[in-house]
């Protein structure tokens, strides 16, 4: 067996840079289970960032750590935030704003909790808004909620 | 091979009453595919009956129907209703008022456009709310989306 290949690759993964693997797109999260869901008005301390009806959707990992309180690598949530338009005393949903992301692996994302976050403007996977940005722009909020593995979110029946 | 028991299921079968079958509960129903949502406030003219965020599920076949705009037997649509309660310019979800559900079964449910129609309150399988009385309370309303297999809602990405 020729052994300079796994050589080869262990010198590369030496070489990247230290910075975490990029949160992958959520592909399919439409078809995954809904959570819950909340609307944010203007006046309410989060509006600015989140105003509009969001749902929340989990990967059947994910779903496991709303069971078990851990939620283990490959669990992924999603905040999917639509626009609000009130007419005629109804609420509908509107274009979507972003797609919020948190990727469970607890070694590539060790900085941020064990979870990657990634914000994708419009729904468009190639308009990242959080990026290198994560800690900050995502996770300092998410901290204090170490009891629950960083996450918000409690399923609902 | 003994030919009675069919002739007796038949016989069974003539005896039966004429009204359609009873529509199942859709158990399983939070893990279905979240179509949409929407929030009816006080003034509504649909209030009384429907005020709160409700969130529309479709089973694998009814996700068919959303894209083709045929419902195979077998779709399944749910109406989620649950309180919306405003606080702080939010809107939270409350308990669940009534699972509605529009069950396809073109001979079964011939009278009604080929959906059985049913209500459950609070979400109890127990409490049934449409009955006998599905045409007057459901059907009516919908008689009017024929072109849409007599649905409401449609696929949101």
């Amino acid at each position: 067996m020729n052994i300079r290949f796994p050589i080869l690759f262990a010198a590369l993964a030496a070489c990247m840079p230290a910075h975490a693997a990029e949160v992958p797109y959520p592909t399919g999260y439409r078809a995954w289970t809904h959570v819950k869901s909340m609307v944010i008005q203007a006046g309410h301390p989060l509006h600015a960032s989140f105003g509009g009806i969001h749902h929340l959707y989990a990967n059947a990992k994910a779903m496991q750590g709303y069971q078990t309180g851990r939620f283990p690598d490959g669990s992924v949530i999603i905040f999917d935030l639509l626009e609000a338009n009130t007419t005629d005393n109804a609420i509908t949903e509107g274009a979507r704003k972003v797609v919020g992301v948190m990727h469970r692996d607890a070694r590539q994302y060790a900085a941020t909790g064990g979870w990657g976050f990634e914000g994708f403007a419009a729904g468009d996977p190639r308009q990242r808004v959080a990026g290198e940005n994560a800690k900050a722009a995502c996770f300092e909020c998410h901290a204090p909620q170490k009891n629950t593995d960083y996450v918000f979110s409690t399923w609902r029946e």
